[in-house]
C-alpha cells in the first residue's frame, strides 16, 4: 500500500487554502505527538533510576500536553463548522480528533508512572528489579514512535505492523505481574514496591494499546473502514478482496 | 441553568428532518448507556458473588456496545458530511462522538472486572473482603447514572455535580488500595485476591472518571466551553461573571 500524503499529493493539498489548514492541523499532531513521547520516556527514567526531581518535571509537564489537546480540538471543531470537509478531508478531522484524545491519555499514564516513581525513591528499590520492565518500556517506546510515524506518513501497512506488535508487548506485562507476584509472596516486606513496579507496567501496557487506537485511525483514514473490533486476520483478508 | 431539550425547544427541534436525526442519535447513545450501565452492574455483581457463569455474559455481551460505538460513530459522520451542521448542533455531534468512546471504554472496565470475577471464583475469597469495594461500585454506578441523566437532559447544574463527586470516589479507592496491602502484608498467602480486588477498585475508579468526562462534554455543548483541565472553581467562577 502506498503512503496517502506521497509528495504529489501532498502538492497538490497544499495548493488549496483548506488543505493548508488541514497540513498544519497534521504537523500540530505530529509536535504533540513528540512531546507525548519525550514524557513517557522521562517518565520512565525517573522511575528506573529512582530521580524524584525528573518525575516532579514530567508531572507539570502534563499541562502542555492537555492545553495542545484543547487548542488542536478546538481547531479540529473550527474546521468543520467553516469549511464544512466531506470523504477523506472529513475522515481526517475524524481521525485527528480522535488521535489527540489518545495521546492526552498516554500522557496522563506518562504522569501515573512518574508518581509511581516519586514513591518508589523513598523506597530504595534495587536496580535489577526494573530489568522487565525496561524492557517493555522500550517495546511500548518503539510502538508509539511507530504508531506517530505511521500517522505522519498515513502509512497502512506500518500501522497494521504496530497493531500485531501489540500481542508481544501484552505478554511481556503479562510476565512482569506474574514475577512480581512471586517478589511479592516470597517477600512481603517488597510488596509496596512491586506494586509501584505493577501498575507502571499496566499505565505502560495502556500506553501500547493506544497506539493501537492510533493507527487503527490510520487505517479508517486510509481506508475508509472502522477496524476497531474486527481481527485484524479479518481485515486483512477484506483488503485482499477474499 | 434550564435543561437544553425543554419541551417546547424539543418540538421545534423535532420541526426539522435534520434535527430528527440529532434526536434519533441521542437516543440511541441513551439506549448505549443503559447497556452499559448493566454491564457494569452485571460485572460487580459476578465479582461480589464470585458467579464465573455471570462473569462469562458480561464477557460476551461487550460486543454489543462495540458495535453500538461503531454504527453511532459511523452515524455522526454521516451527519456531519450531509447536514454540515454548525454551532450548537455541531458541539452536540462533538458531544455524542466521545461520549460513545467514554461510554465503550467504560464497558471494557465492566469487562475487566468480569475477568477478575472468573479468576476470584477459583480462588474462594471470604465474601466480606468485598464490603469496601461495594460500596465504591454503587458509588461509580450512581456517577454514572447521573452522568447518563446529566446528557439526557444536557443539564448542566447535575453534570457538576457528578464532577464534584468524583473526589470522594477518588478518596474510597485510595482507601481501598491502602487496606489491601495491609492485607497482603499481614497475610502473603491472600496476594492473589488483594490484587483481584485492587484491580477492580482501579477499574471502578476509572469508569468514575469517565463519567466525568461525559459531564465535562455535557458542559461543552451547553455553554460552548471546553472545561477539561480545568479547575471547577475556575468554570463556576467563569459561569457567574466572576
Amino acid at each position: 500500500m502506498a503512503s496517502i500524503f506521497d509528495k504529489d499529493e501532498l502538492q497538490q493539498h497544499i495548493s488549496k487554502q483548506f488543505d493548508q489548514e488541514l497540513v498544519d492541523i497534521h504537523s500540530r499532531i505530529l509536535a504533540m505527538g513528540g512531546l507525548v513521547e519525550e514524557q513517557v520516556q522521562l517518565g520512565v527514567k525517573s522511575l528506573i533510576e529512582a530521580d524524584a526531581e525528573l518525575a516532579e518535571r514530567v508531572v507539570a509537564d502534563d499541562v502542555k500536553i492537555n492545553s495542545l489537546e484543547v487548542s488542536i480540538d478546538e481547531e479540529c471543531t473550527q474546521i468543520l463548522a467553516r469549511r464544512q470537509p466531506t470523504a477523506r478531508d472529513l475522515r481526517l478531522v475524524m481521525a485527528v480528533i480522535k488521535t489527540i484524545t489518545d495521546l492526552e491519555r498516554i500522557g496522563d499514564e506518562a504522569k501515573r508512572i512518574a508518581y509511581h516513581a516519586m514513591d518508589l525513591s523513598r523506597q530504595f528499590p534495587k536496580r535489577n528489579q526494573f530489568t522487565d520492565l525496561e524492557h517493555l518500556a522500550t517495546h511500548v517506546g518503539v510502538m508509539l514512535h511507530d504508531a506517530l510515524d505511521a500517522f505522519a506518513r498515513m502509512d497502512v501497512e506500518q500501522a497494521f505492523r504496530v497493531v500485531q506488535d501489540d500481542k508481544v508487548a501484552n505478554a511481556e506485562y503479562e510476565s512482569i505481574l506474574r514475577q512480581q507476584i512471586t517478589y511479592m509472596m516470597e517477600d512481603p516486606r517488597s510488596i509496596p514496591v512491586c506494586l509501584d513496579i505493577m501498575w507502571s507496567a499496566r499505565s505502560l501496557e495502556r500506553i501500547g494499546d493506544r497506539a493501537c487506537n492510533i493507527c487503527e485511525y490510520v487505517i479508517y483514514y486510509a481506508m475508509g473502514k472502522d477496524i476497531r473490533h474486527i481481527s485484524l486476520d479479518q481485515v486483512q483478508k477484506d483488503l485482499k478482496g477474499e
